[in-house]
């Protein structure tokens, strides 16, 4: 048995998100169809985390456990993946690491990218793939928004509930530490790049949301810090739409990789 | 009745073409839907020229006859018209235009943008928008056959029958002349640029091809260039994908203009 690591790069507008579910349409049911094709027997591959419905990913990270009988070297395996996949999924990396590595659980960061576009008309080509915001913006608060963002805090307040949360709750479920929370622009584009230890479910997108309020004037920073501090006091009620997301890489320690 | 000229955009990777056809999902026909449902009228439009099925566009022109009883003023056109379009096709621009103008008769030059990747694994947000070529490309070689293609020769080795030919054909029927013909490269991109006053059926991509094919040393500069010097001799066998073509602009007289 040796324990592949996977980098794959999707764009998830015509995807029902990662996981797997009845119905199938999700970029983990789609790469397992293709090493099913590949290697003729079920495989399921453990991923760095989810990606909701319509999020792209440019460095989603999963691992997989492959018989011996398959000698495919690491270098391969992208060029047959890909030609069992759809042009919207793609395998960018395959490298081998110890049986001890867990794509999830080695996993010591992950960085994630939302696009807003300062117009009045998206351009086809960005459909699905930014969030079309116009109007006056002041930057200046949006990006001290995201300084409060950063730092370990419990951020129930910007989660949404995935209905299976351990009972009891352990005291510090929904505390992270985020690195670096950053505001950047080209041209008429607008990013918000997170980089963190983790994220709760849909905690990208409330962030963007509520900083984009805050821009707009809708919320003050006040409000904003009240929901980092208290955060049994009340949830953020913005939530961007999913196309302007997306996960840009996965972090592990280097020395986890063989090759 | 007033006479609009309108510029538009689309990501043509799921429709059919411009052209209107029985079975709908083209451009035009969902164009002239968005129209019915303002005006309540079938309204027809005409365009500078047609795109194949999965070819996009940026500056894409039509014009349209609007009676005089929808006094919707021109800088609201686009936003009425994209609240029953689509999001990957948007009209960008209105302007009133006298009635003798027309998009195709009136239209001096078109500009047309092929996209290449330099890439194994072509990325999925560039899938249905680029052509993914690897190896070694003899840019220098390519640059020389695109200097060969400008200027005004009878292209009808790069063009493909479209079955609507008149008979007899005029002696200029193929006769086109280009302006210009550039290959630039950013990063991992290259992009053939062409400029001219038409481009007959399925031109570009027939350019394309064999400008890639010399690229790869699999066509001669000479074989280039009698094809093009001697356009009964026979024609070039190599249409590039249509995904990644784009229609950037159309050039018109600026007095057409009148707002």
């Amino acid at each position: 048995m040796s324990r592949i690591l996977f980098t794959c790069a999707y764009e998830g507008s015509r995807r029902r998100g990662w996981q797997s579910q009845i119905g199938g349409n999700t970029v983990q049911d789609i790469i397992e169809e293709a090493f099913l094709k590949i290697v003729r027997e079920p495989c399921r591959i453990h991923s760095a985390g989810r990606t909701d419905a319509g999020v792209h990913a440019k460095g989603q990270c999963f691992h997989v456990d492959i018989s011996e009988r398959y000698r495919i070297p690491p270098d391969r395996w992208p060029l047959a993946l890909n030609a069992q996949l759809p042009s919207d999924i793609r395998i960018m990396k395959a490298e081998i690491v110890p049986e001890t590595f867990h794509a999830r659980f080695s996993a010591v960061g992950k960085t994630y990218r939302y696009r807003m576009e300062k117009t009045r008309i998206l351009s086809p080509f960005l459909a699905d793939r930014a969030w079309a915001v116009h109007g006056d913006l002041n930057e200046a608060a949006m990006g001290d928004a995201l300084n409060l963002f950063c730092g370990e805090h419990d951020f129930r307040a910007f989660s949404a509930r995935r209905g299976n949360e351990p009972n009891p709750l352990p005291p510090d479920f929904y505390v992270r530490c985020i690195h670096s929370a950053e505001l950047t622009s080209e041209g008429e584009s607008l990013y918000i790049t997170l980089c963190g230890t983790g994220f709760l479910y849909k905690m990208v997108r409330l962030v963007v949301g509520a900083v984009y309020h805050v821009g707009i004037g809708q919320m003050t920073l006040d409000e904003f810090s009240r929901l980092l501090d208290h955060p049994q006091k009340g949830k953020s009620p913005y939530c961007a739409p999913a196309g302007g997301l997306c996960l840009e890489s996965v972090l592990y320690p280097q020395e986890n990789i063989l090759l």
